[in-house]
């Protein structure tokens, strides 16, 4: 039967996670069920929520609360096959009945089958920046709120020049006059294109996706039609289902960087709202982002590194949809490019914007010494060698310091 | 100027709240400040972030960490007048930042110009059901998951009979074959038109409006066509955004029910997130929303009262914009109308599910049950004194018992 199994960790003031489970699995879909009459118990039996499991986590119970985690199974008949409905179903009211957390969420095979995942996924960014073989380097445009269109510009070509894979813009930069978005899009894209004739740098760069509701797909359209690279989008501002209606119009059919913003107003507390590797991850994936930004377990705005990682494991693990680019972000500098590679692999971007920026040779120097670092780890050099051949390795080492790792 | 002042509360273990406030006015913003050069501090200038104040709260501090309420001011220059341009500048990147909590937002009177609001309000609510001088009443669909439609017309009678002057929908029920969307709005006017004329009892429906985003508005605008009364949301399972669209657009034209489906992942916890006021009453009111679903005090599902005051406060004092319906819901029976009087008075709805549905005689013997006890408090009866002469209200209150306010 095509179903959603919903796990949940709670904390159960009444020392009885088992009731607590039944009462939601009733509560959220027929409401009752031992005082039906036989013939309606036959008619709701394909409605009626299930409880999987219960299990107590003796070690973080106290004598006030059971913490336990919960599964309960809920027919997707009772919902349509969108997220917003599953959502309202499975962590509607229930987001509100005290220390509840919803962790993860098993989607049917059928149910799965109604959502697109992600259309262009790592092979398919890898594909559009022909890199196979190495982590992507991705920077971030930085201090460009209230400045003009040149100024972004010869930002951009700096970040380029130092062999990044992708620059995205800065998710508070929204529609303005100084450098709107269709200029953005048209201008960039020279500078990038004449970087790519002179030197073979392939360099793309990911707008920000701003604006109402309904405007964006259309904004999307016109960014496609401008031959945008990427769309930058703040879902946590909007909607889920906005990501999954972008990602489905095959008229814009951009890749989709999914930025974390707002997000942790959701995932943060470890008692309420939704786990990071759902909200940040599989949920993501499934909704069709191409790559997923999260905070890095490295730098100052950092999460816990379990995680981290789980995020980026629900991001590309084996499952019915492509594989999400995991982009650990924050506080990231070229020093830390051997953890990063050790904790999120060959199939991740290394994303960094104070790392690139503040090199003291600039973007170009700090991208420089990103691609060096990362050559350094593949070679399975370590930095400090790398950096004996390449000043601008060296200058970054010297600045933030590095941390080697040995195997 | 035109702008936003954000309010947060903050532990900061590094015990200077005045530095955190610095770097997230200039870090939102313009990113730095005393490095550059004065042409560019000039030109930069109405785009910077400002500190308005800084209040250590000393008792809720310890040695690890020092708790303060943080003012910043965002010029609007820097984003576009919608609620996800807003929510990401203010709180994106900072929701990730450690334990903050977005608090309140402050729009100047140009910026507030440019939302909705709600477009009938307690006023416009009250015309439609042409009931002025008491708290209104509102019931909720029951266990309808899996019912056809002939049972919920049966059950939508049997609580308009009871005096109910608003029906809402289950938030949980979604399109589906056995009661669909159009037909429950249609045929549900037929019956509540035929109690109209048999009785004077005028009760209207609140539909709920689901399905894919982008679906939203042509659904909403045949729901007009149909006759819909009002519309049931589930804006945190969509996006603030889209609420404020279906209330800008004229062809819709419906009051919007506002439902806290999904608001406790984003307000539970009370170190991270947005606030319960800010949310479910701030930011509803101003996209549009016309009536706010909340839990009350006394329920099950329950909100400390400070907080639940603080939602009904928000949406019903003196702005630029109507006031909102407060609906304090989960876990009202006639008895805590005295309460519920007190302190949510005269402009607010009682909404009850089971305390209509759980009556012994049934939904109608609820929703008079619940008319009796309003009837009372308004004549400063006892419940206790009017139940002798109402076999419905003495009913509920030995079911479910009462609580008398004594002024």
């Amino acid at each position: 039967m095509s179903e959603i199994i919903a796990t949940y960790s709670v904390y159960d003031a009444k020392h009885n996670p088992e009731k607590k489970a039944e009462e939601i699995a009733l509560g959220l879909t027929i409401g009752s069920w031992t005082t039906l009459p036989y013939l309606e118990q036959k008619q709701l039996k394909k409605h009626k929520g299930r409880v999987v499991s219960v299990e107590g986590l003796s070690e973080e119970s106290s004598k006030e609360e059971t913490k336990a985690l919960i599964k309960i199974a809920y027919p997707a008949v009772n919902f349509s096959a969108d997220l917003p409905a599953i959502l309202t179903t499975v962590f509607g009211k229930l987001s509100l009945d005290g220390k509840i957390k919803l962790i993860d969420l098993q989607f049917s095979d059928s149910l799965k089958a109604l959502f697109p995942g992600p259309r262009f996924g790592i092979e398919g960014i890898r594909e559009k920046v022909n890199v196979y073989n190495r982590p992507l380097l991705m920077s971030i445009y930085k201090g460009v709120i209230g400045r003009d269109l040149p100024y972004l510009l010869a930002q951009l070509k700096e970040q380029a020049l130092g062999g990044v894979d992708i620059v995205k813009d800065d998710e508070i930069l929204f529609e303005n006059d100084l450098a709107p978005f269709a200029a953005r899009i048209s201008e960039g894209k020279k500078v990038l294109t004449e970087i790519y004739e002179q030197s073979g740098q392939r360099t793309l760069y990911a707008v920000n996706l701003t604006g109402r509701s309904s405007a964006l797909r259309d904004k999307a359209k016109k960014a496609a039609e401008l031959g945008a690279d990427l769309l930058l989008f703040n879902v946590f501002a909007y909607g889920l289902d906005i990501l999954q209606e972008l990602r489905e119009d095959d008229s814009i059919a951009l890749p989709i960087m999914a930025h974390p913003a707002v997000s942790g107003a959701l995932a943060s507390s470890s008692v309420y709202g939704l786990s990071h590797s759902l909200l940040l991850g599989k949920l993501l994936r499934y909704a069709g982002a191409d790559l997923s930004l999260f905070p890095s377990p490295y730098g100052s705005v950092a999460l816990e590194k379990e995680q981290v990682l789980s995020i980026a494991e629900a991001l590309t693990t084996e499952d019915a949809f492509k594989p999400v680019f995991p982009v650990p972000s924050a506080g990231i500098h070229p020093g830390l490019v051997p953890l990063l590679y050790r904790d999120f692999g060959n199939n991740s971007v290394i994303n960094a914007g104070g790392g690139i920026h503040g090199h003291p040779d600039g973007a170009k120097g700090g991208g420089l010494a990103f691609r060096q670092a990362i050559e350094a780890v593949l070679n399975g050099q370590s930095l400090l060698d790398k950096a004996k051949q390449h000043d601008e390795l060296r200058a970054a080492i010297e600045l933030w310091g590095h941390q080697e790792v040995t195997a």
